[in-house]
């Protein structure tokens, strides 16, 4: 297998991440995006069923009509490029354990575009539409919308976050 | 925030990790497993909601009796750590969106551990004990199991896996 060396090492990516939401009005070159889907379609899943399935959105005519289903509109429309995410209900196993994978390719995703020096939020407030997505990609009901990933390049960078502390999160050791 | 930087590019742990189910019968550094679990906690979230939660097994007779939920039993065995992962429905909002936030956490700290050389496989089976698993560490029932996450030194590294082409996983572009 080839794998490309970018030269940002894991932690630093999976520490530095923000969800990014203004985006400077510049294109993305589809290689980037196709190969951080690659690196998308490397999570685990159970039983190796990948479930998870991709749309790739350039077109400004559509993006408008996705826009359309969020409160995130200004988001959507900023981005370079939209990537609706589905579970293959036809692919699924289990669907708990299905949704985990699916999330897990959505991080690994986020971390390949970031480390490739784009910016992407990860939208799932339009999830309370997701029949009308499957409308406007005319789309079939086997594929359950779990999030829409919005892509560019940042127009800022560094914004702070926060997380619990590990105290907090660790409710069991023996 | 303090970065550690091991040296290992984030496309490179994304495409070699894999599942590892044989381990060495050695201890792993708590530090490495912190570190690592700090790097779960950095994944995102549906309003920072952080829904996910850990357990740390190290005592054998507790692994033991995980072990016993799981036809997967030799791997926890031979772990020298189990990670349950829960997802705590106090902190929830969003179920489905919640379970994504839990996968990319998991994924996150499979990436972590493999960049600093220890393997872990990702036991989703034991979720039909997941009462079970509640009783033998005696959590709430707020706290719902998505995953035990069993942790290593690899016996061996580099076995093959597969995965579909971004032509069978692309559903659509426009």
């Amino acid at each position: 297998m080839t794998v490309q060396n970018n030269g940002m090492d894991v932690m630093t990516a999976i520490f530095q991440r923000r969800s990014v939401r203004h985006f400077l009005d510049a294109p993305v070159d589809r290689k980037i995006i196709m190969e951080s889907l690659r690196a998308a379609s490397w999570a685990p899943s159970g039983l190796n069923n990948q479930p998870w399935r991709f749309a790739l959105i350039w077109d400004g005519e559509l993006k408008e009509q996705l826009a359309k289903l969020t409160r995130y509109a200004a988001v959507l429309r900023g981005a370079a490029v939209l990537i609706p995410v589905f579970l293959d209900k036809e692919a699924s196993y289990d669907h708990i354990k299905d949704v985990q994978a699916v999330g897990a390719a959505v991080q690994n995703l986020l971390l390949a575009l970031h480390s490739k020096g784009l910016g992407a939020a990860w939208i799932g407030e339009i999830l309370k539409n997701q029949e009308r997505v499957l409308d406007v990609l005319d789309l079939p009901e086997r594929l359950q919308l779990m999030a829409v990933v919005a892509v560019g390049h940042p127009a800022h960078r560094n914004q702070s976050s926060h997380r619990q502390s590990l105290e907090e999160l660790i409710i069991f050791e023996k």
